[in-house]
């Protein structure tokens, strides 16, 4: 199976590595050339556009920004144009659902199947091939693909066309809101005298338990915001929860204030460029402590 | 050594079976006299009074519904009268920091060592032995009761007095807000047409997962809100966790808007009673949505 790969910066350059692994022939472009050098090394084939990349392959696979970069690759650059008939986009970038939904359409048209796959993870996930893989599309086009999914984590399909992507928005209001319990939780402890990291050490495996408690609590115990998940694209993803939620009349208090706790980081205390643990400065000056 | 347990409920009983297990002498009390039938047949002896169960043991063991109940049988009722120098009280109870720090220094005074040790892991964690118990207290006397810790879970010393009750509210709150986190999650989804479970099934061991993601999720998918925890008390705990905090100076905007829609559902919606998963009912009750 010819799979070429749109888009290999820290998240797709490790999965294109997993699919050279497991015998895939990768063809891969990137907006900047000097990312695909070590996937190169590897095996890869490097196209110079993404129309160049996308020609005469079974499978592409888009890992891009947002979802005007979705497009602009699809639409613009000529990669939908240059596809057969009976190829399938895998488009893993999170972008929005009703984006996703109209990719899916469009590709349709000209006979081409899609499937939104947004992923969860991180690079530890691509890197190591198990990421949460939320998958929207139709089953066939789905079942088609499965070998790919295999290389890179697990996937489950949710529904048609932008299931994927509203799953990842839901489960972005879950980290967020997660990350807000770990920080008020951190804060008590640290100003009741109590070593954080024993704190997470006891709870571990039991009810309060979970990834963001170990590793984002112990970001905000050290005071390390270093990316990891920027604290803008959390707080564009809640604003797409949002979005979504009020055309459906749901009204949602935690992912809401949250959203408004994410956006006084991001646009008041200049932490847009900081990980999304630094939420526990928001909390911080709230509440006039420092560090 | 020979141990006591005042309060043989849900949680006391497995606990206590646990500790006859590992072949520890244990006296049983319990205010309603037929739950300890079970445990005297597996090895326990059963004492009429908290004095006569507390008398020459080396460790007299708590576990009752709230503070005013650990200091009626510690000091109304005569166990710590009972008790010998030298011994110890293990405070299971989850109770205030301020009360656990009170009794500590009551029965310091009497030459009683004092530890208080709350819990996490519900009554499955009881039975099988892997509670997160959380400690406070001196290290001498800690360390003299490591192994009935280990019968029970894996405990770890957090500070002086009060330090697991503190760390236990620190908990709670964690707990409340990932029911609220897994709560509008799971409407997201569901308002989307995407089967809550599939979802749950696709975040399994990425950042969003969690044993509240995996358990209360599935009890709100189901309608299935017989308790395990009940909301009541989780409001109590909140209300504990807001006024050590407020003490203390501190804001936490999450934990007090979980407090006040768990004093919606306890109060006006009728659900104190009900699991602590039922804040899911609070969320439909507020998007005028059934079940």
């Amino acid at each position: 199976m010819k799979i070429a790969i749109l888009g290999t910066g820290l998240m797709g350059a490790p999965m294109a590595l997993n699919l050279i692994k497991e015998g895939f022939t990768v063809t891969v472009w990137n907006r900047s050339p000097g990312k695909t050098a070590a996937l190169e090394a590897a095996g890869a084939v490097r196209a110079e556009t993404p129309a160049l990349a996308a020609a005469d392959k079974d499978v592409v696979i888009i890992m891009v920004t947002d979802g005007s970069a979705v497009r602009d690759v699809l639409f613009s650059q000529g990669a939908a144009e240059h596809m057969s008939r009976g190829a399938t986009v895998i488009d893993m970038s999170s972008i929005r659902p009703a984006e996703a939904r109209d990719h899916a359409r469009r590709l349709a048209e000209m006979g081409i199947g899609h499937i939104d796959a947004p992923v969860s993870g991180g690079t530890r996930g691509a890197e190591t091939g198990s990421l949460a893989i939320m998958a929207g599309g139709e089953e066939a086009v789905f079942a088609g693909v499965g070998k790919i999914f295999d290389a890179m984590g697990h996937a489950i399909l949710l529904g048609p066309p932008g299931s994927g992507q509203f799953a990842k928005l839901a489960n972005q209001a879950i980290v967020a809101i997660t990350v807000g319990a770990v920080a008020e939780a951190t804060l008590m402890v640290r100003e009741a005298g109590i070593d954080p990291e024993r704190f997470r050490a006891v709870l571990k495996g039991g009810f309060a338990d979970s990834v963001i408690l170990q590793q984002h609590g112990a970001r905000m115990q050290a005071g390390d915001f270093a990316p990891g998940g920027r604290s803008s694209l959390q707080l564009k993803d809640l604003e797409n929860v949002l979005a979504e939620c009020e055309a459906m009349g749901l009204s949602l208090p935690l992912t809401t204030l949250q959203r408004d706790r994410f956006s006084e980081l991001v646009n008041r205390l200049g932490g847009g460029d900081l990980d999304h643990a630094a939420l526990f400065l928001e909390l911080l000056n709230r509440n006039k402590l420092a560090q």
